[in-house]
C-alpha cells in the first residue's frame, strides 16, 4: 500500500450513536444497526474499524456513541482503550461531534488529519475505499474540507447529493472536484435528472480535514460550539471527562455539520467514491450485498426455502429455524423473541410494527 | 337432553394414532395434530372427549393410539384410567382398531353400542353433533352399521363420499338413509357433480354399531382378524395386555375398516350430519373455524399485523412474537424452534419443508 507510507498522522472518528429500529427485530434500541451482524460475520462497527485498519491503526480511532451503547461498543472493540469510546450523555447532532473530536485530536496530535465517518454503512471493496480515503487525506493537506461523493448507481431518493463544480487535480488517480452545492434528498424525478446530468454524487456523510482547518472554520461559522467544548477536550483522558462532557453537552443546541459548516464553507472538495456504498436504511438494502441462490433467495442462519424466489430469510443465532414454502419476494427475519414478515421493497413498513409494539408497551422487544 | 335418558349403554372409541406433519411446525412426530392446540384452548383430543361428554361419560371412553404417543395422551386426559388408553405397538390400520375395541367393549358390557371416531376433527356446534350421534345410536339398535354423512358445503376433493340410497325413517328429526355406495376422493369435476346431485355426503369416518353386530359382521368378512384379537381382549385390564397385544399385532395384516367391512356389508345406514365438520388436513383449513378481524386476518398467540389482509398468524406459547407488515394471504406460524411461512391455499407445500428437514437429519424438528 504505497499511500500508507506517505500518510500524515490521521485519526478516524466514527459516529456510532444511531438508534434506528429499521432493522427490527434484529436492531433494538439497546443494539442498533451498527452493533448487529446484519451483514457479514462481524458487526457493522467492527467491520468499519477493520476496513480502516490498513490506513488508521486502532490507537488512532475514536468512537462517539451514546451512554446507553458505550458498554456494548467497548465490548465489541476490545482493541480500543475505554477512553477511545466517547459516550455522549445526550445526542447533540453532528456539529458537536466534529467540534469535540477535532479538539481532542488536535490536543493529542496538533495538525493531525481526521476522517469522520458513520459506523453503519456497507462499503465494498475495502481497498477502493481505502484508496479514496488516502486521496482525501492528501487533498485535506491543502486546507480543504473533503467529502466523498459516491458515483450514483440508480436514482436514489433516500440520499442527499453533492453537485460537483470545477475539477481539482486528481489524487492517486482518483477524481477530485470542488463541491458546488449540497442537495437535499430529491424526489424521483430530480434524482433521475441528477443521474443523467453526470455531475451529481451521493453524499456519503464521510469527511476528511486537518483538525486545525476544521476548528478554524468552525470558529468562523459556529464559534460558540468550539468555545463551549474546549473544557471537555481538556478533560479528555481524565476521570473528570464524563462529568465535564455532561455539563457542557446538556445545554448545547443541536446542529448538523452540514448546516453548521459544510454548506457555508468556501473550499469543500469531493473525492470520488467509485465503490459499492449503502447506508442500509432497511432490510430491502441487504439483498444487493449478499449472495443469492439460483432462485434469487438469500439466506442467513438456518433456513429452508422450498419453491421460493427472491426472498430474504434470516434466522439469527438462537432464533427458530426459518422455513418458507412457495413464497416470493418476502423478507422473513427471526430472532429469539420476534419474527418479522414483510414484502421486499416495503421494508419501511417495519416502522408500523415498531410503533404498535410501543403502544402496547412491549419495550423489551424494541 | 332428552336422548340421554333413553340411550343404551354406549362406548366411544377414539382413534388417536395419527402422526401427520401437515401442521408442522406445531405438529411433530411426538405431538401430532390431535395432541396440539391448533384450534381452541384445548388440544383436539381433549376437545373430542369433551364433545362426547353429555352422551358418553369418561369411564366409557377408549383411546387407541401408538406406544410413542400414549404417555402424552394419558397426560392430556387425566380423567381416563391408564388402561383406557390403548397403545398399539405398531399401526395395523382401522379394521384392527375396530375389532380390538369391539372385543374389549363386548367383554366390558355385552351388547353395548360403540361409536368409533377420529381424535382430530373440527366439529361445531357440539349439540348438533351430539344429536346426530344419539340418532346413530338409535339406528344401530336395529342392527345396522351406522356412518355419518356430512352435508357437503363445497365440492371437496380431499374427502371420500357416501352415495345415499333409499330413506330410512328419520331418528329424532334427523335424516337417515341407506348407503348405496362408498366413493373414493373424487376430482373436482366429480365433486362438483356430487354436490349438484344432492344425494352425496362427505364420509366423516365416524361409525356407530352394536358390538355384537360389528363383531358378527367382521366374523363374516374378516374372521381371521377377530380370531387373532380375542386373546388381546381377554388380557385387557391385566398386566399382560401390552405383551399380548404386541405378540398378536406384529404379524397382523393392515386392512382398513372401509375395505374390510363397510364396502361389503349389506345394511349400512348414513345418519345426516348437518354441522360444520373438517378433518383439517392443513393450515388452510383453520381460517374457516376461527374468528377473523376486519381485514380477514386471524391471530393466535401474540402477533402484530400492520397493513395485512387474509393472513393466519400463529405464535405458539413460548414462541417469538409474530409481526407482519403489508402481507396478504399468508400463513405464518412460529414455534419456539421453527417458523413457517407459506401462502394460504398452499398449505400442502409444508410437506416439502418436512422432507427437506428429514434429508438434513433434523429429527428434533420433525
Amino acid at each position: 500500500m504505497p499511500y500508507k507510507a506517505a500518510m500524515p498522522t490521521t485519526y478516524a472518528v466514527i459516529m456510532a450513536g444511531g438508534s434506528g429500529t429499521r432493522f427490527w427485530p434484529v436492531s433494538r434500541s439497546a443494539s442498533p444497526k451498527q452493533l448487529t451482524r446484519i451483514i457479514g460475520e462481524t458487526t457493522m462497527i467492527q467491520a468499519t474499524v477493520a476496513r480502516l485498519q490498513p490506513l488508521i491503526p486502532a490507537e488512532r480511532v475514536l468512537i462517539i456513541t451514546t451512554a446507553q451503547l458505550a458498554v456494548e461498543t467497548r465490548r465489541q472493540l476490545p482493541m480500543l482503550k475505554p477512553e477511545q469510546v466517547i459516550a455522549e450523555p445526550v445526542g447533540r447532532d453532528t456539529a458537536a461531534c466534529v467540534a469535540l473530536a477535532g479538539l481532542i485530536v488536535e490536543r493529542l496530535s496538533p495538525g493531525a488529519t481526521m476522517i469522520m465517518l458513520p459506523a453503519d454503512q456497507i462499503i465494498q471493496p475495502a481497498d477502493s475505499f481505502q484508496a479514496a480515503l488516502a486521496a482525501g487525506v492528501a487533498v485535506a493537506q491543502h486546507g480543504r474540507l473533503v467529502t466523498y461523493g459516491i458515483v450514483p448507481r440508480f436514482p436514489a431518493t433516500g440520499y442527499g447529493y453533492l453537485q460537483l463544480g470545477e475539477a481539482h487535480p486528481a489524487e492517486g488517480g482518483i477524481r477530485v472536484s470542488r463541491v458546488a452545492r449540497f442537495v437535499e434528498k430529491p424526489d424521483l424525478e430530480r434524482a433521475t435528472q441528477y443521474l443523467a446530468a453526470g455531475n451529481f454524487r451521493w453524499n456519503s456523510g464521510i469527511f476528511t480535514w486537518r483538525t486545525d482547518v476544521v476548528l478554524r472554520e468552525l470558529g468562523v461559522h459556529c464559534g460558540w460550539l468550539t468555545e463551549a467544548l474546549k473544557p471537555v477536550a481538556a478533560a479528555y483522558g481524565t476521570p473528570r471527562f464524563d462529568a465535564v462532557l455532561a455539563e457542557v453537552y446538556l445545554p448545547l443546541k443541536k446542529v448538523s455539520i452540514d448546516y453548521a459548516l459544510m454548506e457555508h464553507a468556501k473550499d469543500v472538495a469531493a473525492v470520488e467514491g467509485d465503490f459499492a456504498w449503502d447506508d442500509v436504511g432497511s432490510w430491502d438494502a441487504l439483498p444487493a450485498h449478499l449472495p443469492a441462490d439460483a432462485s434469487g433467495t438469500i439466506s442467513r442462519g438456518e433456513t429452508v426455502a422450498v419453491g421460493c424466489s427472491d426472498c430474504l430469510l434470516v434466522s439469527e443465532p438462537g432464533a427458530p429455524l426459518v422455513a418458507a414454502a412457495n413464497c416470493h419476494g418476502l423478507t422473513i427475519v427471526a430472532t429469539k423473541d420476534a419474527v418479522l414478515v414483510v414484502p421486499r421493497g416495503e421494508g419501511q413498513a417495519v416502522k408500523g410494527i415498531v410503533d404498535e409494539l410501543g403502544k402496547r408497551g412491549r419495550k423489551e422487544l424494541l
